[in-house]
C-alpha cells in the first residue's frame, strides 16, 4: 500500500481542479488530505517543446474543510500549451519528494516523452477565456414575485386586487404589476440593492407563471413592453440591472407549439419539440415528459436545434431591450447544449449579461466557463440553517437526526462548495436565504429576528452576490409555498423596522469595505463552539475585474450565535511556511476598529481578545 | 479525523463516474482504497417525488489498481430523473454503515430535502443515449502510411519511385499509392484486419500529409476521387472499413484562405480562421500560432464557426464517399466546440461513424459521449513497452531511472486506464505496439522477435481494437521517425514468416472467440513477477452492442515475460462475497484447452496449476 495521505491525493485537469482566467492563464488546484503536512509545488512546462521541466511554481493555500485541505497555483502557457506535474515535499524528508501526475504518486517524475505521467491542459483557446462580468463584484440582488409586490398606481390589473388569499391561496391573484416595481425602485434601490431578479414576466395562466405561453410578450397582468422598458430606464437611473427568469426546460398548455401538437399529433411540424409516447399528446393520460409530474409543464426537448433557435432568439430579444442577464429555471434539466449556444448568443447581443442557473447543489459540471457565471447558492443557504438554526428548534422539515451546524462545521461547509466551483463562480453565485421556492429564513429561526440578523450579517460579509427575497428584510414569515409568497409587507406598523435598518447599514458596510465583498477568505479557529470566525479581504488572485481594492484590505468578522456573549481568543497570522498565500491581518495593523459598534481594539502579534454579545457580530477593520 | 479509508473515497457525477449506456441507464461508479473491505450498494430515487430511498442497487467489482478498489452498479432514472447516495457496509460493522454523497461520508444519510448532500444526474436526455458502433467490437485495424506502403500496378507517381531516401529520409518520397492500397487488400485481409485506417490522403507537399493544402482534392501523389472510392468499394467486398485522418488543428502554407491571408492581411475575409500576431502574417518571423513550433502549419481557430462548418463540410462529403470514420489528428488541442458538432453532423451521414482522436494520456475529457467514441491508447503501449522490455536493455530514450513493471504492475496499469474512461470507450480504444509516431515496437524489443510475439497475443486478447502498424506483422524495426516510417518490406526473403502466422493465427483467435474481445477482464495474481495473467470474457455489462456470446464465456491468459518457463498456481475463482460480479472461471468447468498449443489441463475448484513457456503465453478456453 501506498502512503495513505497520497490516497487522498486528487487533481484532475479540468474545472474545478483547472481552468482558465481572464487572461492566458491557467488556475490549478490539488487537494491533499487536512493533515498531510507536506508542501506542494507545480512543475510545468511547454508540451511540445520537449524542454525539461525548468519553471516550478509554488502553490499556496486555498481552503480547508474538515477532511481535506486545497491549494492553488497559477499556470502561464507556453503559445497555449501546458504540461505540468505537482511535486509533494516533506519538511522532514526533503530529499525524498513525491510525484503527482496522471498515474498517481510516484518517487520520481515520469519520463519526458511519456505524456500520459503528466497532466495536461492541451491547448488554451482564447474563446475560453473567462468573462465574467466584472460588475458582479459589487452586486446585491433582490428577488421579486411580481404578483405578490406591488399594486401599481394606477394598478395594471385592478380586476385581481381583492382575490387573494380567496379558497386557495396557491392559485390566487393578488394583482402586483411592473408598475408597483416601478414605484418601488426607490425603497429597493435603498436597500443597497442593484440587482433585480423578477420571477417570470411572460404570459402566463398561474399567478408564479413557471409555466410560458408565450414568450414574445409580457404578462398583461404585469405590463406591457412599454411599461418593461420604463422598469429597465427607471432602474438603470439609479445604478439597477434587471434580470429576467428563463423557464426554457418545458412551456405551458398555452404555448403555440404545444397547441398544435395537440392538434395535429405526430403531423405538427411541432412534434420534435416535445417528447410524447405513441402518435398523439394525451394531457388527462399524460403520455408525454414534463417538468416533475406536472401535465400542464410539458418538457421540451432542448437539445432539438429548432427549439434552441427559437427560445434563444427570444432571449436575444429581452436582453436587446435591457435584461442584464438570465436566471435560469430548472437549468440542471436542460441539455448543456442548449446552454452553451446560449450564453454564446446572448452574450453575443450584451458581453456583460449575468447568467445564473437554478442548481440546488454541487453544479461543478455547468461552471466550466462555457455555460453559467454562478449557479443560485442553496448549499449556503443549507449551511446558514444549520449553524444560525436555535437550540431545540429544528429547521422546517426536521429529520431523526440532529444535523445542526457548530461554528468551525459552517466555516468547513462553506469551504467544501469554495472548493467546488472555480473563483470565479464562487464570486458569481446567488447567495440566498429565502427564496420563493423555501420558506422564510425567519420562520425557519422559529421568528427570532436576532438569528435573522446575524444571518444577514453573514451574507453581507461573505463572497458572492447577497440575496434578498421580498420581505425579508422587514421580518416577513412564512412557511413553504404558497405561504412564502405573501404580499409584500407595506404597512409601516407591520414592517420590522429595526431590521431594515440593520440590512441598509450592512448593505452599506459592504459597499464602502471592498474586503468584504473580495474573494480572500480564511476560517480562524475558536474555542467556543457557538462561535464562526473568519478573515475576509481582497486577495492577490482575484478572478472578476474590477476596483477590488489594495491587496491588504482585510476585515475580520465574528458571529456569535449564543444566547450569551462570548470572549474569543483570536489568532490571525498565518506562517507562510505552511500556509503560504492565506489572508493574513497586516502585521503592522494594530489598532481596528468595529464596524458596527464603532468600538475601538487593539492588536498585538496578529493576537486579539475580542468580546462579541449575545447573538451579534463584530466587524473589524484595521485603523491608521 | 474521518477514517483514513473515507479519504480515499471519490465519485463525481459525469463521467468516467457516471455515464448513460446506451438505453435509458445510467452507470455509476465508485472508487475505494484497495484495502477499503466495506462493501459498496448505491440507493436511489427519482428527484423529483421525494419518495423515499426505496431503490437500492448492490454494486459490482470492475477493477483495481495498486492503490484503489473500482465498483459499477446501473440505474435506471425515473422519467429520466436520478438522485443517488452511496453506502458502505463493513462486514465487521454491519449496523453502523457509512453513506457517501456530495458533502462526502457521514454516519446517515443527508435530508431528503436537502438535495446538495446525494449526487444527481438531473436529467437523461434521450441525446445523450451512448451511440458506438457495434462493429467496433470484432474490429482489427491495420495503419497505413501511404508514400511508404505500396506501389500500385502501375503507380501513381512513377516519377516518386526511386527518390527515398536519398540525402534526407525525412523529407523524401517512396511512391506508394492507393493503387498500392488496393492491389494489398487480399494481404491485409488476409491478417484478419477489418479496419483500415489511412494517414492522411488529401493534397499536401509533404510525405506526411498532415499540413494539408487542399481538403477537397486527394493528393494526386496518391490518386484521385475515383481511385479513392475504389479502395472504399473493395474494400467493402472484403468486409473492411476505411478511416480517414482528419488534420483540422492546423492547414499547410497552401492551402487557400492562409493564402489568402499572406495576401491581403486583416482585410482577408480569413483573417479570423488563424490566430496572427498585428495586422500581417508572416512566415518567416512565424507570429501566429501554429502546430508545436512549426511555421508550415499555422494552427487553425477551431471555435471559429465559420472554420468548422468549412471542415466539417468537406469531413462530411468524404464521409459520404465512403469513410466509415475518422482518426482526428491532434485532437486534444481543437476545440471541444469543434468536435461536439463534427460528431453531429457526421454522424447525421453514417449513424455508425467511429471516431477516434489521438490522445496520448488519459482523455476522459473528450469520452464523455458528444465528441469521440475512442481514443488511441498510447497509455498501453507505455504499458506494453514497460512490461516486455528485455531486462538490461531500456526502451529507446532510457533514463536515469529503471521504470521496467513486473507482470503485476503490468495489469495495475491496465487496471488504471480501464477505470479512466466509460466502458464503451474502452472497448472503442484504438491499441498499438507502434505507429508512425513512435519507434517500431520490435525495435524498442532490441530485436528479439519472442517479445514482439509476446506483446502481440497480449494486444490480440486484450479489450479494444488491436491496431497494427504496417509492417510490424513481418518484423520490420525502425527507430525514431523518419526510420519508424521505411518502406513496406515485401520481399518474401526479408520478411519474418513464422511471426507473420503468428499474428495471423491470434488473430484467428480473436475472431473465434467472444471471450478476447468482450470486456470481463480480471487481473490474477500470480507469485512469479515475471508472469501476466488474467481472465477475459463476456461480462453481463456488455456497453457495445453486438453479438458478444454467452455471458459465461470466459478465457485464461498467462504471458511468461521470463527467458526460463514457469509453473503457476492459479486461483480463478472469486468470492462473490468480496468481489461480486467480477468475471471467474466457471465452476463446472474442469477442462480446459491450451488454444495456442493444443494441450489438455484440468481444474480442480477454480485452480489450476500450469506451465508458460520461457518469453510464451497460454490462451486457455474451457471444454466440454
Amino acid at each position: 500500500m501506498p502512503d495513505l495521505h497520497d490516497l487522498a491525493v486528487w487533481h484532475m485537469p479540468r474545472p474545478p481542479y483547472a481552468y482558465p482566467l481572464a487572461q492566458e492563464r491557467i488556475r490549478v488546484r490539488l487537494r491533499l488530505a487536512r493533515d498531510d503536512r507536506r508542501l506542494p509545488s507545480v512543475q510545468w512546462s511547454d508540451r511540445m517543446g520537449w524542454r525539461g521541466f525548468d519553471e516550478r511554481a509554488a502553490m499556496r493555500w486555498y481552503a480547508n474543510d474538515a477532511t481535506y485541505r486545497y491549494w492553488e497555483a497559477d499556470l502561464t502557457p507556453v503559445e497555449g500549451r501546458l504540461r505540468y506535474l505537482f511535486r509533494l515535499d516533506d519538511p522532514h524528508a526533503p530529499a525524498a519528494p513525491t510525484w503527482f501526475g496522471e498515474q498517481g504518486a510516484a518517487p520520481h517524475p515520469p519520463r519526458a516523452e511519456w505524456p500520459d505521467g503528466y497532466f495536461h491542459w492541451p491547448y488554451l483557446h482564447r474563446e475560453r477565456f473567462v468573462t465574467t462580468p466584472a460588475w458582479l463584484r459589487d452586486a446585491i440582488a433582490y428577488e421579486i414575485f411580481p404578483d405578490r409586490f406591488a399594486h401599481g398606481s394606477p394598478p395594471v390589473a385592478p380586476e385581481l386586487i381583492g382575490q387573494w388569499p380567496g379558497a386557495d391561496a396557491r392559485a390566487a391573484f393578488w394583482g402586483g404589476d411592473l408598475v408597483g416595481v416601478i414605484d418601488s425602485l426607490d425603497y429597493i434601490a435603498g436597500l443597497g440593492a442593484n440587482l433585480l431578479w423578477l420571477t417570470p414576466l411572460f404570459q402566463s395562466p398561474s399567478n408564479h407563471k413557471y409555466n410560458t405561453d408565450d414568450y414574445d410578450r409580457i404578462d398583461p397582468h404585469f405590463g406591457d413592453d412599454a411599461i418593461f422598458q420604463r422598469l429597465i430606464a427607471e432602474s438603470g437611473q439609479r445604478g439597477m440591472r434587471v434580470i429576467l427568469d428563463g423557464v426554457f426546460n418545458h412551456s405551458g398548455l398555452n404555448f403555440a407549439p404545444w397547441r398544435d401538437v395537440l392538434a395535429h399529433g405526430v403531423a405538427s411540424p411541432y412534434w420534435g419539440w416535445f417528447d410524447i409516447d405513441g402518435a398523439q399528446a394525451d394531457v388527462r393520460a399524460r403520455n408525454y415528459r414534463t417538468f416533475a409530474q406536472t401535465a400542464a409543464m410539458p418538457r421540451l426537448m432542448t437539445a432539438n436545434p429548432d427549439v434552441q433557435a427559437y427560445l434563444i432568439e427570444r432571449a436575444q430579444r429581452w436582453t436587446r431591450m435591457g435584461a442584464a442577464g438570465w436566471r435560469l429555471d430548472v437549468a440542471d434539466e436542460v441539455d448543456p447544449s442548449f446552454w452553451r449556444a446560449f450564453r454564446r448568443e446572448v452574450r453575443a447581443i450584451r458581453p456583460d449579461a449575468y447568467l445564473v442557473g437554478e442548481i440546488a447543489y454541487d453544479a461543478a459540471r455547468w461552471l466550466e466557463g462555457d455555460q453559467f457565471d454562478g449557479v443560485m447558492n442553496y448549499p449556503l443557504r443549507r449551511a446558514a440553517l444549520q449553524l444560525f438554526a436555535p437550540a431545540g428548534q429544528r429547521p422546517v422539515g426536521a429529520p431523526e437526526v440532529d444535523d445542526r451546524l457548530d461554528g468551525g462545521g459552517f466555516l468547513d461547509a462553506l469551504s467544501r462548495i469554495r472548493a467546488w466551483y472555480p473563483g470565479w463562480a464562487t464570486a458569481a453565485t446567488l447567495n440566498p436565504l429565502s427564496t420563493h421556492d423555501t420558506p422564510r429564513f425567519l420562520t425557519a429561526m422559529g421568528g427570532d429576528l436576532a438569528r435573522l440578523r446575524l444571518a444577514f450579517t453573514f451574507l453581507m460579509t461573505y463572497e458572492g452576490i447577497p440575496m434578498l427575497y421580498y420581505g425579508d428584510e422587514v421580518g416577513m414569515a412564512g412557511g413553504h409555498d404558497p405561504d412564502s409568497r405573501r404580499p409584500m409587507l407595506w404597512e409601516p406598523d407591520e414592517r420590522q423596522r429595526a431590521l431594515l435598518a440593520d440590512v441598509r447599514a450592512l448593505a452599506r458596510l459592504r459597499r464602502e469595505h471592498p474586503a468584504l465583498r473580495g474573494s480572500g477568505f480564511r476560517p480562524i479557529a475558536t474555542a467556543d463552539r457557538s462561535a464562526a470566525v473568519y478573515l475576509r479581504g481582497v486577495s492577490g488572485w482575484e478572478e472578476l475585474p474590477g476596483e477590488g481594492g489594495a491587496p491588504s484590505e482585510v476585515a475580520l468578522v465574528a458571529l456569535n450565535t449564543a444566547a450569551t456573549p462570548t470572549t474569543l481568543d483570536l489568532r490571525l497570522g498565518a506562517d507562510p511556511a505552511t500556509m503560504p498565500g492565506a489572508l493574513t491581518w497586516p502585521a503592522h495593523a494594530r489598532h481596528a476598529r468595529d464596524l458596527l459598534s464603532g468600538a475601538a481594539h487593539t492588536l498585538a502579534d496578529q493576537t486579539l481578545r475580542l468580546e462579541v454579545p449575545a447573538g451579534g457580530a463584530v466587524i473589524l477593520a484595521p485603523e491608521g
